[in-house]
């Protein structure tokens, strides 16, 4: 279907509700990034099906905004004809911006399901000052488009689970406990949740509705004696429905979530970035309401002692599955191997483990100038062969019952360049930086994330994407709220967190470099004896080699040398010994670091 | 005068105005860090007289807060009898969050001249959540108890001139004329101005009202085709009436401006951060309100032509009077030199350059322990003997009519201890690293500050100040609204820029590290070509040598070798020249840059 026909549609139904301009946020009603496949309105409308970007639509024109991962993405996927690409850096001109800058005295819509409180705030704000106004509206003007194209929109019902005690390390009840102790602290009766990970971590349930994302499709309320789940009811296992009840959590149909709020009586707590603006029109019922940070946020992003060795043993489990898939690439390549292949066989070896539940999100696997595009997915269109001609970049993840992975390794399998080698290697001393970082207690990510571009910044180059995000325990892989990144996230890192470090750089046209490591947060041991408080520092949970091949030795200094060395005997240690014989020979060529080779 | 006589006039006073608790900020009514004696109201009635801390009291107690450059000094300085002091680091409670957990359904008072409108609305707010009131008074209780204990209060009355257009580099009308295009782009009529560096900036006005800033006391209102300023029109000299006779600015006096806003028609802009709560208390006669970051702060820190050559020239003149110093003490220290006398005689090295025009701060001339106080002022009381057992810290500053100079230089004048020499050396690694920094446009100082850091962090060290801040021309020596330190300051560095780079390192009882230069905001030639935007970085306008034989060689790198190298060379081609013939020589030996010494 032309793109054209979508804007159409969509514009007839504009005029109809008095809206000048639309716009289609990225998230969902449950302020997703990943969305199932109903509620891809900014990919449906645009074309473009990167994980983030905004669409408005006017009469004449459309936009979208996305950031630096996936510019090349984007411009490729929009018809230029209908659609300019507003590329988002640090600096340059956001959606309010340009609203003030290009917009007087006109009606923007939204679905008020998609948009948060605190966003829509702002924006009604920045449109009064321009004599504009918000719409909040409660059709999605979008759907309705797909309706009239002929799409028939149904949500995903796929089986969800209970994830056992062993893995969670918390009973449902016990997390109930602390909610509640929460409710008392703020003085509120009630508390909201629309987020999916969160309802998931909270009632240890997984399921699949969204790719890549073990989640399940609901709406949560806690009081300070109830509970309820607002899903499919007949999605739920016989053992998850058990524990619900044994947790006195009451299931209700998801579509019963609106009427519920509206009976609420009491004060309701939600978070304001994140509930949408429908859920608060929904307490009409003169509640107060009370905006905070959710308490399930930082809960589930401090992981439990069950949860931190389950994601060591995961990692473990995960390494064995890229060195066998490194291995058999460098043995294999010259018999004709393909991005898509490539992912397969990586897929495939994931898949020998019991507890492997599936990748955590699509594959990036990009040879050459297909590794520059910071978030490539390989189409038949693109797919390139593997050989030695070029760099290899490699982007993947698993979802494991014990935790969830994701790893980036950049590979040589002939003779790199001169400029490849110094690439890599000023993107490995900032990996290694960030690494080896000790920090106090308070340090957010906004502190750090220059350690990981120093290096690169020195000869004026950089990458266009946040250095780390926090990670879900058999959850989504990218987890808030804290990050690594120079947008400001005011969440201090602390002991339990994972984040990923992963600085890079990208040659368009040329060759994509990344590299890789999930990481944990842990207490530096008598750190706190000098008197300014705890120190912190980042255990490696990743363990891969680097590519020895393309390291520059010359410019790395003695102690960094150190530092890959003491990786290497950790990965020995841990993961060689379930290695079968000839991809120890392999790994073992891998571990011999050496300026000679 | 004892504290309790202070304290029970206050409370009397409190009492009077059916305050329960007293709130005593370290601002003026200009927002000053520096605040002229007659108010002065904190240090009155705490005793603590540092630049920085904010006092709460109660009809039982009182309480000071303030951060971690003075601990030491609050500690010594509390009668902790009637006083506890709050330390304030990051995370620990600041006012807001101390009365949150302490009190319940009061009210609580402060003078509505010196509270900010954005910290008044924010305080309004969580004092509301616990059913307490601020309460915004027409007088200032401290004010009159100082009365009732016979203190007359006056406003200082000091000559005030015009700074000529080779200091400033722009004149009064451009400057004028930049800020009616500010009301243009904001659709308003007026702009309120209390901050007094801004109105001198704006103005090409310095005086001395405030010790070590060259200020006026005064307000000033900008309208389209008008512009006032307040002040007491005696103290100008005939230069500067001339110049704002021709620029058509009206002089009326500083008692008007209230009467003046009152009688104001049309919208008007202020900066709710800076200005106070009695400004907008004055806009009684429906005047639509703006507020915005005042276009003047960005405007002044950003230096112009003019005035980065006069800072650079400042800096060589400083460089000759510090240089000098530290050859004296050097050759002299053994005749018994204590720290007062060696704060004199730096002070009568500067006085020796004719566009000196005073200090740009008190002092800190620290031996030993005193060293460790991070804000220290020699008193006889504290006065120590400097010899060649331990480390003396000495930060200092002038004004000069072509710029503001601040310094720190730590010296050992026998043989410093191993731990000495490792700690001096952590914190010059880390001052090092920041100064070679290149970074993107868009970077701010919050992103930088680990830089400076993370050789100490790496053994659980740091310091509890921050690493840097921007500095005035002919100015305050502390201005904003750039910074580099944890805390957010959301503003990009760019060209033009002046900041410190000052790390430190304190062993309480023992000694005191610091190693400040300033520095100018830099672009890098051709930085664009990669794609990346614009890279920027410092350029150090402080030219005197570190401190050799405090530096551990062994742990120095040859970048970090080499970057001294350059950095001496450059002292030997601006300020050796200037020398007399005996200092040149004991210079030569300090250029001398082994690790045999």
């Amino acid at each position: 279907m032309e793109i054209l026909d979508k804007l159409t549609a969509l514009r007839k139904h504009m005029q109809e509700h008095g809206i000048d301009l639309y716009l289609v946020p990225s998230i969902d009603e449950h302020n997703s990034e990943y969305v199932p496949h109903c509620w891809q309105r900014r990919s449906f409308i645009s074309g473009f099906d990167g994980s983030a970007g905004e669409v408005i639509v006017t009469q004449e024109h459309a936009y979208l905004w996305t950031d630096g991962r996936y510019f090349l993405q984007a411009q490729m996927q929009l018809n230029d004809e209908h659609y300019t690409l507003v590329k988002q850096t640090g600096l340059s001109a956001n959606i309010e911006e340009w609203l003030t800058l290009n917009h007087n005295n006109i009606r923007l819509g939204v679905d008020s399901r998609v948009i948060g409180i605190e966003r829509a705030a702002k924006l009604k704000q920045v449109l009064s000052t321009q004599g504009s106004k918000l719409v909040l509206l409660d059709t999605n003007l979008v759907d309705l488009s797909r309706q009239d194209l002929g799409e028939k929109l149904t949500l995903p019902v796929v089986y969800a689970f209970y994830l056992p005690i062993h893995y969670t390390g918390m009973t449902v009840e016990d997390k109930l406990a602390y909610l509640r102790g929460e409710l008392t602290h703020h003085k509120a009766d009630y508390i909201l949740f629309n987020v999916l990970d969160e309802i998931a971590w909270l009632f240890n349930m997984r399921g699949g509705d969204i790719d890549f994302n073990p989640l399940v499709i609901s709406y949560a309320v806690v009081g300070k004696t109830t509970a309820t789940l607002f899903v499919d009811g007949n999605k739920l296992s016989k053992e998850l429905a058990d524990i619900l009840i044994a947790a006195k959590v009451q299931v209700l149909p998801y579509q019963d979530f609106a009427l519920s709020v509206k009976n609420i009586e009491g004060s309701v707590m939600l978070d304001d970035r994140t509930a949408s603006c429908w859920m608060l029109s929904l307490l009409t019922n003169h509640q107060p309401v009370l905006t905070v940070r959710s308490p399930l946020s930082l809960a589930k992003a401090v992981k439990n002692k069950v949860e931190v060795s389950g994601s060591k043993a995961a990692h473990i489990y995960d390494a064995v599955a890229v060195i066998n898939f490194l291995a058999w690439l460098d043995n294999y390549y010259v018999d004709g191997v393909d991005e898509i292949i490539a992912a397969e066989k990586l897929l495939e070896f994931r898949k020998k483990h019991a507890t492997f539940k599936g990748e955590s999100f699509a594959t990036i696997s990009g040879f050459a100038d297909n590794g520059a595009i910071i978030h490539y997915h390989s189409s038949h269109a693109t797919n390139k062969v593997i050989d030695n001609s070029n760099i290899y970049l490699v982007d993947s993840g698993g979802q494991y019952l014990e935790g969830t992975t994701d790893i980036t390794r950049t590979i040589h399998l002939g003779n790199p360049t001169k400029e490849q080698k110094h690439h890599y290697t000023l993107v490995l001393k900032g990996h290694l930086a960030l690494s080896r970082a000790k920090f106090p207690h308070g340090t957010c990510g906004e502190h750090l994330d220059a350690l990981a571009r120093v290096h690169l910044w020195h000869e004026c180059l950089n990458y266009r994407h946040g250095t780390g995000h926090g990670v879900g325990s058999f959850l989504c892989v990218h987890e808030g709220p804290q990050r690594i990144s120079p947008g400001i996230s005011a969440i201090p890192l602390v002991p339990g967190m994972i984040v990923s470090n992963e600085p890079g750089f990208y040659l368009d046209g040329e060759y994509g470099i990344r590299i890789e490591n999930l990481c944990l947060v842990t207490e530096i041991e008598n750190s706190a004896v000098n008197g300014y408080g705890k120190f912190y520092g980042f255990e490696n949970l990743t363990l891969v080699p680097y590519c020895s091949k393309l390291i520059e030795f010359e410019i790395l200094t003695e102690a960094e040398q150190q530092q890959i060395r003491d990786y290497y005997s950790q990965i020995r240690q841990l993961v060689y010994p379930l290695l079968n014989l000839d991809v120890q020979v392999w790994l073992d060529k891998q571990l011999h670091l050496s300026s000679s080779e």
